[in-house]
């Protein structure tokens, strides 16, 4: 089985064990996926820049920063499940086609810019 | 090859393609990640609750929220490829750890209060 | 003086006071915003839509929300004074511009679709 | 009248000749301002830290900045209306309580560590 499928599963088995689907409706499963990102901005936001991934590889933050990814990604699968999202099959077909609108050429050490 | 892992390599060629490294950052990857849940917001906003969940089923919404959960999914594995967390290792250890924490009978048809 | 300019002369100092300039470029302020509006969507995750407005206009939840926007605002005119914005000016010709774009009559009941 | 005063009663005059206020239940606002923090993210995400805010304060991106920024205001009063909440009131207290938990001596050039 994918590891996807499995975190999907293990998210299933989680909620219901808890009777807790009652909570997960898509905007509520949203904001739950925003409150972790933002624990995410936390742990970043006032380390300079250029040392940010230095830091976030060394201990402490290197834990802390696996968790808070861990419960975005768990929330992600969480959400994409109620939505009957297949995600691995989702992203795959994003990514092929985010490859064919930035030509690699055209594109080269320029960062799109936000339309 | 685990579904995680070809999503990483995917973005890894897909970046380097491009010689986008050079702004892949953590906090710039993170920023990215925010604007994307961002779009998973502005889909769902103004969905009546009780009918999100079928409207994002059927299309167009379904393809949307699709498009916009991969947009998440891939910055969060190349946010996690930077700062060097094996993804599924962490949100497995995590969800273990929620299920610990959260005892299935204690907390059964409730929401865990925000602490 | 104006409510907004109060408050970004109080930002000022407080950031002075402690000589936190320094980690107040805009992509820090921008993670410290996001992290700010986590808490409110933590907040009001698991609350059902039918019942939130209730729940957040009684104690306890009333104080917490009223903390929690402070934050958002507080970062939100810290933000704008690095960017040297003027939120009150630049937020009334927003909203005059919205006036303009969602004619009344054509958007009565009716949410703006995301385009 | 006050600055926040004005924008929430052009907000509270917006919504009415829309009929919009049936839209506009909580969780379904924090979205909308999770969807606009979400687009100053996105103008934010490739600049280099350092050069962010003289980009900032140039056109093109002053302008966009401006909006993006009067987008979050104008939604974080109006859920600020919706849940009751005086923002300036709530802000001004807000601020005065950090100024004695971050004592100016004791954390002078050092950011508060995310606890």
């Amino acid at each position: 089985m994918s590891d996807l499928t499995e975190l999907r599963d293990g998210m299933r088995r989680f909620t219901e064990e808890r009777d807790w689907a009652r909570f997960h409706d898509p905007k509520s499963l949203a904001l739950a996926l925003v409150g972790e990102v933002g624990e995410v901005a936390e742990l970043l936001q006032w380390l300079p820049a250029d040392e940010a991934r230095k830091r976030l590889t060394s201990e402490p933050l290197a834990s802390r920063i696996g968790e808070e990814l861990s419960d975005v990604l768990l929330y992600l699968v969480r959400l994409a499940d109620v939505v009957e999202v297949d995600l691995f099959e989702a992203a795959t077909r994003k990514l092929a086609s985010s490859e064919n609108r930035f030509d690699a050429d055209e594109f080269r050490s320029r960062a799109p810019e936000k339309s």
